[in-house]
């Protein structure tokens, strides 16, 4: 790959996860509102770009909040993969400035808990079963079989990922629970409890990328994209090489370390795509953070020693997964806690962070690699 | 803007537009099939992205035609900014290339004739008339009281479009038609009759772009994108600052000739956003082919001379208009003229072109030079 110019992060706006029942538009423009109010040093003539990430049906809704936030971009567009939506928009804006096509892109991301998003029609190998359930209660089962994991291992995550989230003005959820609260909440599934899942929910995240000039001029506290790795494996469920491995998010990790010239030694803190409870431990393993088959014994360590290295933020179990806002709000908190700015989430001495955002049972996936 | 590394065409597929009722992966999948068969040389493991333009609801559908083509790509999401999806998609392949993240992309754009990117909810200028005809109309109204131009001067650009089309087997319409047929052609609005209207349709376009590296190894006739140019100045209807000129056409057009290094007299050839009859001299005026209120002399003069060069294709109005296929079925028009294979719609000598597009009103356009 060759060299290619530095990218940013210049600022960011969110607003809290939801059950609200807003328009789009509005919802879009609530994160957007709030980046404005946070960095005021930033002109809305200088914004090249805006991206909007998001699995509503509506059009034009990147004209749309340009009209509506007053600036008139060169490029506009929607850009949509699914959960996924998020990092995708990242790594666009990223290489619209990377090329030299922009000097700053503004990408926002929002969500109606009713999203069309969450259940997938032309997947066929989910039989009758459209939603996501489907395939993580085989995830589930496969992964506990083959690493003879419990439902109270599994039930750790969501234990931890709502702990971390009652630190998480923004979270969708305020409340923590103990395992046995857990394992004992309504059954979805055999293998699924409600409290295994992430939550629908209404949300959006905003934020700034600009050229290294534009960075260094902007903020006081820059954090940087320095790797960056995706990868579609497919669309179907049933293509997954493995069921208890999510081969689209290791590629995304090695291209993405190799990227930064980095290894999973050196990341202090990450955002990892806890859908349902069972992804957190099997990406911890895809991603390399522990050996196949020891995801939960480090997500039990981590929560047993209150350390908030995975999923400060609260992960989508804990924060609520508005799609297309999912995967901005994992690096707005990576970009927190790199600038030491994430109160009482924050991570001792964190200057590299990853994020993981992944759609469609890991079919496809993005990784990035953030420092300061 | 910093100098660019260069990014070209490796080849295109096409379908015929029609009013099939099929579903969009099938659509999508039938340019890809026809790109495919058309570059034999082109290795499917070395797409390292898929974008998908279009306006329907479906989710995920890059992923989806990764699946079904045998690719599996870094980068996979769909792009939609109504009917500017396409050249915006282009633009975002471009980026990727230029920037080093990807020597080729695979670009899909498609669309059926019940599209719901050809209304637009959210703008309320429009009043109860949602659909494009609504704004069209004003704009037919504004364009003759100022220039004092008849619905007869309107009516050639049908007439030259159709017998354009007429020469293109892909074309939605195979019949021609004169001024007299035009005018009294069904009356739609007060302003605007049946012929004067781009056709929904079904249909699809695919477009390889690549790398300097990638292109000189697998195209004996390449084809480079020299000049871009976007801009969005609103997406209220109400909110353009004229009603007989485009305004985010003329930045768009500035932009793209000047990264190209070139002026309008050396354009040899150039498809036009024609979505009603007075678009295109409206358009012509605001790229600069013509002075204002000349546009539409123009037009008969290149009909007069049996000249091909102003949507040698047939236009939007004789291709017909699947949204989001159309701009990256312009982009392969000018590609194919340019590599001297237009047949019988052939334009003398070409050497550089220039494709414009755009959505709801010329809210944003995009404006792209080629050159061989």
């Amino acid at each position: 790959m060759n060299k290619m110019k530095k990218v940013g992060i210049v600022g960011y706006g969110l607003t809290p996860f939801s059950k609200d029942d807003q328009k789009i538009e509005s919802i879009l423009l609530n994160s957007v509102k709030n980046l404005f109010d946070n960095n005021q040093n930033v002109a809305r003539d200088d914004i090249d770009a805006i991206l909007v990430s998001t699995n509503n049906n509506s059009k034009y809704l990147s004209p749309i909040l340009s009209e509506m936030t007053g600036i008139q971009p060169k490029i506009a567009h929607t850009i949509e993969s699914l959960c996924n939506s998020g990092t995708n928009s990242i790594v666009s804006a990223y290489s619209y400035i990377s090329s030299g096509l922009a000097d700053m892109v503004l990408i926002s991301g929002a969500e109606r808990f009713d999203s069309p998003g969450q259940i997938l029609e032309w997947d066929n190998s989910r039989g009758e079963y459209k939603h996501p359930i489907y395939w993580a209660s085989i995830f589930t089962k496969s992964y506990k079989r083959q690493y003879s994991i419990s439902d109270e291992d599994l039930a750790i995550v969501s234990v931890k990922n709502h702990k971390h989230a009652k630190e998480n003005p923004n979270a969708f959820s305020d409340k923590t629970y103990t395992v046995e609260d857990v394992v004992n909440s309504k059954s979805l599934t055999e293998d699924l409890r409600l409290l295994d899942c992430s939550r629908p929910c209404t949300g959006s995240a905003s934020i700034i990328l600009g050229s290294e000039e534009k960075v260094k001029q902007l903020s006081d506290n820059p954090v940087w994209i320095s790797g960056i790795g995706q990868k579609t494996t497919s669309a179907g469920f049933t293509k997954n090489l493995s069921l208890s491995s999510m081969e689209s998010t290791k590629l995304s990790a090695k291209n993405a370390l190799e990227m930064a010239n980095t290894n999973i030694k050196n990341i202090d803190v990450a955002e990892i795509h806890d859908a349902f409870s069972v992804c957190e431990p099997m990406a911890l393993e895809s991603i390399g953070f522990s050996n196949d088959g020891e995801g939960a014994d480090l997500v039990k360590n981590l929560h047993e020693t209150n350390n908030f290295k995975i999923n400060p933020r609260g992960g989508l179990i804990g924060c609520g997964h508005p799609l297309g806002a999912t995967g901005i709000a994992q690096t707005i908190e990576i970009t927190q806690q790199l600038q030491c700015n994430a109160g009482k989430r924050q991570v001792d001495n964190a200057s590299i962070g990853l994020v993981h955002n992944m759609s469609a049972a890991a079919t496809s996936s993005t990784v990035l690699v953030l420092e300061k």
